[in-house]
């Protein structure tokens, strides 16, 4: 409160800011008839004011329901201040004491604002400074101001729930959930969480609950109480198991959140998944949101890339509040983005787990390939890649891939002792089915879903080889040439990818910015790496979205598809298994190909089918049939 | 009708076999007082038969109701005879004339049968002998006395409604069905027709009816007057587009189809969809019958494969009548079988097209390594694959790409006109799909679709080679090698897709017996191939349903896999894509491998995800966890 010219709307909005509330103008809710006699010069009278004090109220009241707000009114007369209390008093008086003539002076400098210098006497005339209220003399700077009102507030003074309130709630405290609490709770915000009782579990057990201490965390026990601990309307984060535990989980929430309620589902669920929710939910007024979120364990507690993509009235709540505890990239900025609308945060994700698979794939081979075409041994093999993460290639994921063929227990390397079977949960499957379904090929992430496939078959038993192969002797040309087949192959790699995308986004109109999308995966998640930077170049200057159509990569390409060749061929002649970076290099040579021999299939469809075929020199649309046989 | 040991049940079968109505015996529905009677050595009186009698004249009248029927009855006074007639009156009397002394004769040959020889005098005194009957001596042999009835009889007289109804309808007369419809009337079938007006076409035009002779077709312009045109329980092949269409056509057909009528859709559905409308047929009271048709137009007019699966009441019925219409494989064996419950004829159709897929992307890759890396001509290449095709890899798919590589037009080669992008329905998506909701790896199969999907896309476009290749010398050591390379892709990929009908059929509890749905494809359908016969062999022999189980194909793989190397080698060298013929190459290494890289993969996830991994030399089901970064 204060005259017109105190700051109230500046130091309003600071305080705000501060405290995480929303902001608000009283001029803002006078009816025009108020507005216009301002304009017109016109001191407004206690009759013009009793409707818009009394509005007011019920809007104090309605806010105080939800988080509270800082409003700005000047509020003169105690009359006026008895009638904003009137109908929520929690509220607290903050005065903002001005001399007229530092006001007189205030106003000579502006031309923004319908209070001619005319009326400021009568403010004057009309206030009655308040008694209880905290107050502060405005010849200060903003900051200085908002640090003495700060001090001086007490919170719980204004409203004692409110304040206590958590400012986001995690359901679920498996590895993930518990990661990510603890990192917004690290980053200032007081976290709720609540165990889900999926599979017999308690909400919370004793044993998790000292894991959430109560400085920073509510730990509730049911979702009535959870969803009432929450700041108003609440945001909630679910870190559930993908599949039939996020509905559960949303149908015992659904009955305790008010309109207008954050859902995000920051698990790994499948994107269709997350649309029919979505869609769900807002007939429900529930604001719904499907995250990725990659970073592992680690990544959850230090930092993960975050990908949301939901309903658009939840973008700035959700970027607010995640932003801070996002992974940083090397130049700083946070790896989180908004995506999309409804199943596209989702759907990137699978795609950052699609790529991972032919990453990982993509990296064994060329481990198998050191092994059984050169003879080299775990330590030689660490140190190529060594080399090669050193360069334009570092990754993350090569960098895990030294630390593992370098680990030894008792004298011996950990690594010769796994299993060679391959787990998979889902995400990978679900890349290749979306790539048929868009009608899109992602050869590389399919040869390695089927290598991870295949793995679990009882192979070596059914067709013995009976060749030898002599080892290749390796020299440090050969460094090279594994780096530039890596490169090549994770090029064409994300070719792939990256047309599902395209493809997937102009499907739903998702808008996907493919430059920042990429800029989310540069820390945090299992494929970050250097090589991420360059794309997001090429994306930039790149309306097509295809790396091949980019000079700095189509270079790459052609100057070293030789040795993605090279490496493939000493692979089969060995008889080492390359599937992936099979794929890719006949991926490469697919679009290279001047002519493909599919001609040879149009023939035989029309043949056996009447299919029709087009011909090469004339304009597409026309169709043709032959009697073949004649 | 006539005295007991005259040969009623004998003639009765036989007849009704000839007619295709179904047969009683009366002796079936007496009351249990008059079973006691006999059995007993007394004859029953009139008022033991009245009911009876009753009872039957009844039951005569529901069999006229549908199809008719053959009755075994003495029905020896005409009273007897006029009862059975009193409620449907269309009942033709076939006299079974013998003397007391062969009943006799007969009678002291027999055990089997409640009738002691000592009632036998009580028949021939109570006998009235019929006047308008057909009577027929039974000193003949069964052939003989059938062949006297069936000269006699007059279908029209009996029932002019049964007489013309039609054996089976067809609905949807496109390419396919029209096809079919006229190959079931030519074996001797008389056709329902109409054509569902989808897309604003009529039923019936003028000119679709013209193609339709009355003789043997009865075509209709409406459902209701369709379905009474059929003999009953109606049976009807649907053969319209797959996907709402065939949703339309049953929801149009069901309001006139009574209990027990057979529902067989015999166009590409999808099987989720045939799973689907059977569950809810079922509930309506119909057999549906999922039917995959391979052939093409040809193959539907002279002789399809068929794999029907799905109610198994509906089992006799459908392999009576399509049995003779099939293609017969070289043995004479007809290309249809039951392949089992619910949506398994469809999921084993889909999987024929998925080998036609890679089948057809095989051959069109080793076509283009003759082309671009040994520079034959089309009349070359047609040379080759003809010495390939004379020996045991003979096929269908290859016959026609031999007509397509030699057929010109105007003294051009009409397939170098074509354009080399290839279309593709949808099939082999699905049975990719398929795969990976089994999780089964089709590598070869996956290739062959995504070569289809990259022929869309704008290639050569995207990076240019600047290569140049010297073409290799072709000698006819080159052909065996493109022979043994056809064939161990050729294997590959069927062990791909057995494994992948193993899987589903497990999955679903069909129980899909591969060497008979081998059998199926011997004839008549696209993948028609003279190695399915050892194919069969290898499964009768081997339960796992394995190829590289089997010695012959074990032992064809491991003497002709370098061939296959060699030519993928050289493919690769000379830039030309491969991805099919790499594909099977990897499958079978991978197979083969003592050791899979894999380890390492599940190294990466336990690292950064905490994945945990099993190790070789322990049992598995132990987890282990490491911290790998120390």
């Amino acid at each position: 409160m204060g005259v017109s010219g105190s700051g109230k709307t500046t130091i309003g909005f600071e305080l705000a800011g501060r405290l995480k509330i929303p902001f608000y103008d009283a001029d803002d809710f006078h009816p025009q008839a108020n507005v216009d006699k301002m304009t017109a010069g016109i001191a407004l009278n206690d009759e013009d004011r009793g409707p818009w004090l009394a509005l007011l109220a019920q809007e104090i009241a309605g806010w105080n329901n939800n988080n509270g707000a800082v409003l700005a009114c000047s509020a003169l007369k105690r009359t006026y201040r008895d009638t904003l209390c009137s109908v929520s008093n929690a509220v607290e008086f903050i005065y903002l004491e001005a001399t007229e003539s530092l006001i007189r002076q205030r106003f000579s400098q502006r031309d923004d604002h319908y209070m001619p210098g005319t009326l400021i006497k009568s403010q004057f005339d009309t206030l009655e400074p308040p008694e209880t209220a905290i107050t502060v003399q405005i010849d200060q700077s903003v900051n200085e101001i908002a640090d003495e009102i700060i001090t001086s507030i007490t919170m719980e003074k204004i409203n004692n729930k409110v304040a206590n309130a958590a400012d986001i709630g995690v359901v679920g405290l498996g590895v993930m959930g518990t990661s990510l609490a603890r990192n917004l709770a690290n980053n200032e915000l007081k976290v709720a969480v609540i165990n889900p009782p999926i599979a017999g579990e308690e909400y919370i057990t004793e044993k998790i609950a000292q894991q959430f201490p109560e400085a920073k965390f509510i730990a509730s026990t049911n979702y009535q109480a959870f969803v009432e601990s929450l700041s108003k309307p609440p945001t909630i984060l679910l870190m559930v198991k993908s599949g039939a535990p996020v509905d559960s989980v949303i149908d015992e929430l659904l009955p305790y959140l008010p309109a207008d309620s954050i859902l995000i589902d920051g698990g790994n669920s499948h994107y269709p998944d997350t649309q029919r929710r979505a869609a769900y939910l807002q007939q429900k007024g529930i604001l719904f949101v499907g995250m990725g979120v990659s970073g592992g364990e680690e990544g959850a507690l230090k930092g993960p890339a975050m990908m949301p993509g939901g309903n658009s009235k939840a973008k700035s709540k959700i970027l607010s509040l995640f932003t801070p505890i996002a992974a940083k990239a090397n130049d700083g900025s946070p790896c989180i983005r908004w995506i999309g609308a409804e199943g596209s945060g989702h759907f990137v994700k699978m795609l950052h787990n699609g790529l991972e698979y032919a990453d990982m794939q993509v990296i064994a081979e060329l481990y198998d390939v050191m092994k059984r075409v050169y003879g080299l041994d775990n330590e030689k093999i660490a140190n190529v890649f060594e080399k090669i993460n050193a360069g334009d290639l570092e990754s993350y994921l090569l960098s895990i891939t030294i630390d593992i063929l370098r680990h030894q227990e008792k004298g011996t390397y950990t690594l010769d002792e796994i299993l060679d079977v391959a787990g998979q949960k889902g995400t990978g499957k679900w890349t290749v089915e979306a790539a048929l379904k868009y009608g899109v090929a992602v050869p590389t992430i399919s040869a390695a879903v089927e290598a991870r496939i295949l793995s679990g078959i009882n192979h070596n038993l059914m067709v013995n080889s009976t060749l030898q192969h002599k080892y290749k002797s390796f020299t440090e040309v050969e460094i090279d040439k594994f780096k530039e087949a890596l490169e090549v192959a994770k090029i064409l790699t994300y070719e792939q990818g990256f047309s599902l995308i395209k493809s997937a986004s102009d499907a739903h109109g998702w808008q996907v910015n493919m430059k920042e999308l990429v800029a989310t995966w540069r820390g945090g998640c299992i494929i970050r790496a250097k090589m991420l930077e360059p794309m997001m170049t090429a994306l930039t200057d790149n309306h097509s979205g295809s790396l091949l159509a980019d000079e700095y990569f189509n270079s790459k390409i052609l100057t070293q598809k030789s040795s993605l060749n090279s490496i493939v061929e000493q692979a089969l002649a060995h008889e080492v298994p390359v599937p992936a970076l099979s794929s890719a290099l006949n991926y490469l040579l697919t679009l290279a190909a001047s002519q493909l021999p599919v001609n040879l299939i149009q023939a035989q469809r029309d043949y056996f089918g009447a299919h029709t075929y087009e011909k090469k020199n004339e304009p597409r649309g026309t169709f043709y049939h032959t009697d073949w046989s004649k």
